[in-house]
Formats: C-alpha cells, sequence, structure tokens
C-alpha cells in the first residue's frame, strides 16, 4: 500500500531522555545533512514512532517540487518514483515528517536533500505559511487525504529546484512533466491518498 | 512560568491501544463538548504527554478572537487572563494542541469553547490557511516563540467572535481592547514568550 | 457573449473633476446602499470607463459565496443566474470593479448586496490577503482567464452568506449546490472564461 | 512630498486607440527591457495618467526586496534612495503600476529592473497570492496608506534578489539592513506614507 515515506530504525536513535541542552549547538547543517552521516538530532526509534502515531496528529511538510522560468512560472511538476512497503513502484511527492527541535525550513530541506540530492539547489520560501494544510487521517473518508498509518497534519509547500537532482536511497527515479500538457493527469492519477490531490491545490494556486 | 494552557490529568484517559476504529462513530460534537462531560476522544495522560513533549513536535492551533464590524473590520482583539502554573496571572490567547483523530476545525472550536464557553458564536474561517505558522522550541533564543515545555508548531487563526463570552475553566477574565488605542502596547506587552507578537502580526495581516 | 457584469450608464455620473474633499464625508453606507438610491460616489460613465478600459488594468474583487455550518466548512457554493448582453442565460459569480476612492471590504459588500439583496448578512473576511488573484486579459490564450471587454486584476474571496439572498435586478436566480455533488461539475462548466476555475481553486482552497 | 514613483511623459506614449491585436506579438522581454529602449507597451502619457487617476484605482504592485540565505531566511531587507519631486532624497520601496495588458510577473520583473538593473537576478515567487494589500488613498486618514496622486490598490511580495544590484535612473543608492539590528527602525521610520509599515509586515510574515 503505497504511503509517505518516514524512518526507519537507524544506529543511532535519538534518545529521548537527553538533555535539552543538547539541541543548542545543532546547526541547520545537522539536520539537513545529519552530523557525520547519522541520522539527525531528532530521530525516533521504532518503538518510539509507532507509539507517537497512535497517540498525536504528526507534524509534516509537504513538497511540490518544480522548475520555473525566469518570471517564477511553473514549467515542470516535479515526482519521486519509489518501491513502496508491499514492493509496488509507487508515486510520491516530497514528504517527511518535522523532527524535534527542527524547524520547518530544516525539515524541508533535510527532506529534498534526501530525495533529490545534495545539489538540487532548492529554493526555499521567503514566508512560512503554506499554500494549504493537507489533514492525513488513518481512517479512509475522514478526509480527502488518507494515510494509514497514522494522523498527519502537512504543512504543504512549493519549491523551486534549481540545480540538478540525483535520486537517493529507496528513490528510483524523479520525474518531470508540463502541468499543461496530458501528461499530468496520468501523473496525478498514480498520486495515492490525496496527494494528486496536493498537486493540482499546488498548480492552481501557482496560476498554472 | 507563563506557558500555553494544556492538558492535565484526567478520570478516563485515552487508551492508546483502542483499536482506529473506535473513531469511526466520533462527531465533531464528541471533540468539541466532549462526550458526557468527559475528556475528547484522543486525550492524554500525564506520562504519555510528557513524553511525547520531549520526543517530536506538537501540533497546535493559536486563535487570536476579534470582534469585527459590519465589514468584517476588527475594531476589538480579546485576550484571556488565567491563573499559571505559578500562580501568576498571565494574559495568553486561545490556544491547544490538536488531539489525535482531531480535525484542525474541531480542535479550534474545542478551545474557543473551553475558553469562551458554548455561547461565544465563533465565525471560522472558510479555509485552513493560516496566516502564519508559529514555532516555539524549548530552547530560549531559537526562534521568537518560546514554550519551556515542549517543541510546539502552531497554526495560527483569526477567528472572530460574535456571541457571549463567559470565562470557563482557569479563565478568569476574557478581555477586549481596540487595537487603534494605545491599550494595545500594554495588552501585547504582557503576553509573554511571542504569544504578543502574534497578536501584532494578525493585526498587521487584518490590515488594522 | 457572457461577460462580468459591470456599470451601465446612470443619470448621475461621477464627475472626475470634483475637487478630492468631497470623499471626506462619505461612508461605507454610501458605497454600500448608494446615496439616495443613487449611484455610488466613484460610478463611471460610460465613455469615461471605455476609455479606462483600452487603457489600464481595471481592479474587481470577485466573490465565491457559500453557505458553511458551524465549523466554518463549505456545504454550498452559490453562483448566479443572468441574462448577458447577447441575450443568453449565463452563470456568474459575484464580481465588480472597485469604485475611485472604495475600500476593497466596501466593493466587496456592494457587490454582494446589488446582486444578493441587502438582507444577505455577508461574512466578510478578517484579512485581505485573497486566495488568489486572477488576471483575465482581453485576448484569449494570454491566461485562464479572458474578458473580452477589458484587462482585469480580480482579487478573490470566499465570502460565506448568512442570510436570504434575494435575486436584484439583472440576477433571474442564486442557485447552490453541493460541492461534493455530481451538479457541482455541471454547475462550473457553465461558467465560462475562467469563473469555474475560480470555483474549483475556491473550494480546494477551503479544503473542500 | 514623497510619493511613489511612476511614469513620467515619453516620447512614444501608448495609443489608446490602437487595436488590442496588436499585443498578441507582446512577449514578457518587452514588458520587462520595452522593446529597442523605449517605454514598454501599455505606458500612458501624462494627460492620460492624470485623467486615470482621479476616476478609478490603479493596480500596482510593491516588493519588499530581501537577501536570504540557503535556508531561505531573510537576513537583509533593501530599499531604494532617490530624489522625489520636492527634491528631497526619500527612502522607498520597488513600486510601480501594472500596465494594460501587463502581467502581474511582468510588473514585478520591469519595476525590479527598472530599480536594481538588469543582473539583479531576482526570484519571483511560484504563486502569486500576495502577502498583503495595501489601499493607498488620495486623502489623508482613510487607511493607514496613504499616496496624495491616486487611490493604488497594491499586490505586495516579498522578492529575494540573488544577483548584483546597480541603481538605475533616479536610484541613488541600494541600501541593505539587517531586519534584526536597530538599523531596521531608522530604515522604517525614513519610509513615508505606510511604505515602512509594509516593511514590518514582510518581515513578520517572512518570521524574522
Amino acid at each position: 500500500m503505497p504511503v509517505m515515506n518516514d524512518e526507519v530504525p537507524g544506529p543511532d536513535d535519538f534518545d529521548a531522555n537527553r538533555p535539552r541542552g543538547e539541541f543548542d549547538n545543532i546547526t541547520p547543517e545537522d539536520f539537513v545533512r545529519g552530523s557525520g552521516h547519522h541520522n539527525p538530532p531528532g530521530w525516533l526509534g521504532p518503538a518510539d514512532i509507532d507509539r507517537a502515531r497512535r497517540q498525536l496528529p504528526i507534524a509534516y511538510v509537504e513538497i511540490v517540487p518544480v522548475r520555473t522560468d525566469d518570471l517564477g512560472r511553473v514549467n515542470r511538476v516535479g515526482s519521486l518514483l519509489r518501491v513502496g512497503d508491499d514492493g509496488a513502484i509507487e508515486r510520491t511527492l516530497i514528504t517527511g515528517r518535522v523532527l524535534f527541535h527542527e524547524s520547518l525550513r530544516e525539515a524541508i530541506a533535510r527532506n529534498i536533500a534526501k530525495d533529490l540530492g545534495d545539489i538540487a539547489l532548492p529554493v526555499l520560501p521567503s514566508g512560512l505559511q503554506p499554500f494549504t494544510v493537507a489533514e492525513f487521517f488513518p481512517t479512509p473518508g475522514v478526509s480527502e487525504f488518507y494515510d494509514p498509518r497514522q494522523h498527519a497534519i502537512a504543512l504543504c509547500y512549493v519549491v523551486p529546484i534549481a540545480g540538478d537532482c540525483k535520486p537517493q536511497d529507496e528513490t528510483l527515479d524523479v520525474e518531470w512533466v508540463d502541468p499543461r500538457s496530458e501528461d499530468l493527469d496520468r501523473f496525478v492519477a498514480q498520486m495515492p491518498n490525496g496527494h494528486g490531490r496536493l498537486v493540482r491545490l499546488a498548480l492552481a494556486w501557482a496560476g498554472v
């Protein structure tokens, strides 16, 4: 079943009991790149994240990557192809949860770097007002957005990508389509659980 | 120390292990009023919420209550006086976390009813795009917003109140000031940890 | 050809040369109701408005009227049926230009009162940030929005209507449809020149 | 008296009676650079613009130029120093009207190029929802924004500048200040008629 990608157990799971002062010397770089290629601070092990997902809504960022021209007009919209938990190929946007003590900007940059690589050169928005807030519920039909694993509140942003994209980790490929072409319908139809709907809303907001 | 008000232990704390289907028959009324005057579904006991607050950002709504005229212009902005954890009187906005399986609209309505009573007649926004997103960190100085208890991501809304307000629970009083008067400066100065800043941003967004 | 409704010659056309001080004593009521049932101040005669339409973009407000429930959720979206310039019946939104020295709020209230009557009880937004800006060009194909008469820049708002609607003037009827029903597709298809597109964007913004 | 800069008579004033088809072959480049270093299409001579300013609201764009870091955070905010109509030096933002048949994006790019030069490399927003709409009235006190020449409706955007700025035409200098420094207060105080207020609102919207 295609779901939003998220954390899997890592060797250096976050110790939730470490003192908060530990975050005093963390830089954006630690969140965006991880320190020493380990997991970023704020990462949770599987038991902790599973418990949290049954207890409270999880804060997410969801990014619609686009290519723009000199006037800021969207001429390509991007998506990721990846292998889902069930082994089937799925089409997704860039999405991930906000970690403890991580800013929204760091979460946006980290998730883009995770999926598109280090030279994607994303142009982060000047303001953090999202174009929409998507509420994903674990119960089908409650809203237009469904996530079988959790209740997620996703702040949604359109982010122009100025550099080169290299698929990372589980991402097989990054595909771009002209939002005015017929390819868009196919593209959107392949994004389950409301993500395709977010693409349409993003494009409408962008005036395409 | 003045903090945002939030949950305290109740007699019927949410059982995080109950099956999700349990949420299938819940209505907005259950969230907004609680079922049988008990806590709403999704409520967490003190151990669970304390753990969550050390592990991941908590999703909040923060509401700036206003009175408006026929043309929608803000002519009063409201705040609450309450007794803080340290016994001192503090001035706050309406704020609270979003519960598991609760929609943003339900969270907004529930928190307003909790603080202003059942006949406040709030006029909820048609769209859920917040006027800003405030990031509260438990480390002072990381952002303009500080919450010693947690990392909170607050979606902020201006909500006109059309009815009568009756202070509830810990709320001692609801005060309204003319945003064009000198009272506003005093009012804002009494709201710590960035909440006063949100009032100014809300008023700027409202064109006052 | 269906176009946005707009001014027609009136008996007391605005004298563009009258001194500006004349606007000092004008109240919102004068714009919204007209003074003594005449045209509101700022109204232009046909020669002046025709010249302006060939010379510069005209500022418009465009309103998507909705019915909402207690939680602010849109459960009906409205449109107007009117007789167009060519005698055919057309489906439109509420739209009109902003007059000289008229505020956006006054323009919104005036255009709603003109089309829905005096007891429609519109709930004007607290903030004036539009959900989108639609650029109508007199040349087909330049944008998704087309207006054969002019270049119009329309600030678009969703406005809940709390009262009763009585069709006014050229408006034959006000129709409401459930945005989740199949009627919406028919409804949108009957709105030419991009207005149907604005309905879809408004509903997407409202989370429907 | 400090006012927003705007058009002055040029040698090839726009002929308002030329057929609309003339705009069919115009490219963004014509608006942004002018064709052959003449005025852009849609330019009005002094008699026409003066008449329009007494008759209807004029559509404007107003740009707050900023410098941002890798995470999109504003670390500098810019302003222009220029000689006003009365010979005094005034501090302004980038502002200008939208021309007939010009898109908002073209108007933003043209006004930035006019004030900052051709290699400023502005990063135009993906969406055209403004952070606010400022209503300038020719009557003092009607709103927070005042323009003695006209009623202007200004769509306001924050635009990061990635390149080098070279003051153009009447612009004497482009100055950048750290929005977290005390210089900001002086800076804002020197911008009359509400423009300083827009800087503060832009920074609040940007989360500074």
